[in-house]
């Protein structure tokens, strides 16, 4: 995919993210980048603080769920497979405040690849894959999410 | 406590939560039940749903941390202790999807109490609990969080 494909690509799937989610645009979300293997989503604190002025847990945890269905549903469209994504299940663990912009990073996790994903979704019509997502912190991750995403092939 | 205390309780950390938290106004979220060791929190699908018109993993997720949160806040009010209280860590399991009101709650898991983080802040001016969190399904719960929450005496 060049880079003005890749471009309209991600633009085709934020948009549709705002327009469908309504979460995702109360709290204002873009993806600021898509490698292919790895996505980056962010969101400014003002929609997303809590009660103590940092980051919402429930804030992150939106962030590095769509993250992660974003990096999948932009590898799928690019296979030219249109799926229903969602997550099955997840750890999440909070290791420190955010106390500014929200930057969330989805990647896959050792033993899962989109390449497989796409080939159970052509052999059997659904898949699921492990991904591994994280929140950028001061040294490390500021909250990491480790979670099972389903896709299953629309009728 | 009784019932008129308890109700204006229930309505401070309602109108608190709403006010201080933007993410629970945009779900519309609210305080169902409280009986000093379980909470209800429910709110309504339109704010919360995805693109496959469902609820939102990151709005049950959202829920089911408030659901935690507003127990504690409301234990530890009635206790006198005013806490910064959050979420440390989590294990949510999404099982069906929700295709209608989210109706959440929010108990303390076995080993785990009030009395023990009252007695844990008293003494060391901090303290964590586990809670079991659930969304209601058809038969079983729809989704599951199991998390720990932290609280700290504010200065």
């Amino acid at each position: 995919m060049n880079a003005d494909t890749r471009g309209a690509a991600i633009a085709r799937v934020q948009r549709y993210m705002l327009g469908h989610i309504p979460l995702a645009r109360a709290m204002d979300l873009s993806i600021a980048r898509y490698s292919g293997t790895e996505l980056e989503m962010s969101a400014p604190l003002a929609p997303n603080r809590n009660d103590k002025g940092c980051a919402f847990g429930g804030s992150m945890a939106s962030l590095l769920t769509l993250a992660g269905w974003a990096l999948l549903e932009l590898g799928l469209r690019a296979e030219g497979l249109g799926c229903d994504t969602y997550i099955g299940d997840s750890q999440i663990r909070y290791r420190e405040p955010v106390w500014g912009e929200l930057r969330g990073s989805a990647r896959f996790a050792a033993g899962s690849s989109l390449h497989a994903l796409v080939a159970a979704l052509r052999a059997r019509s659904k898949g699921h894959v492990d991904l591994v997502c994280a929140i950028a912190g001061t040294n490390a991750a500021a909250a990491t999410l480790r979670g099972r995403f389903f896709a299953k092939l629309r009728a």
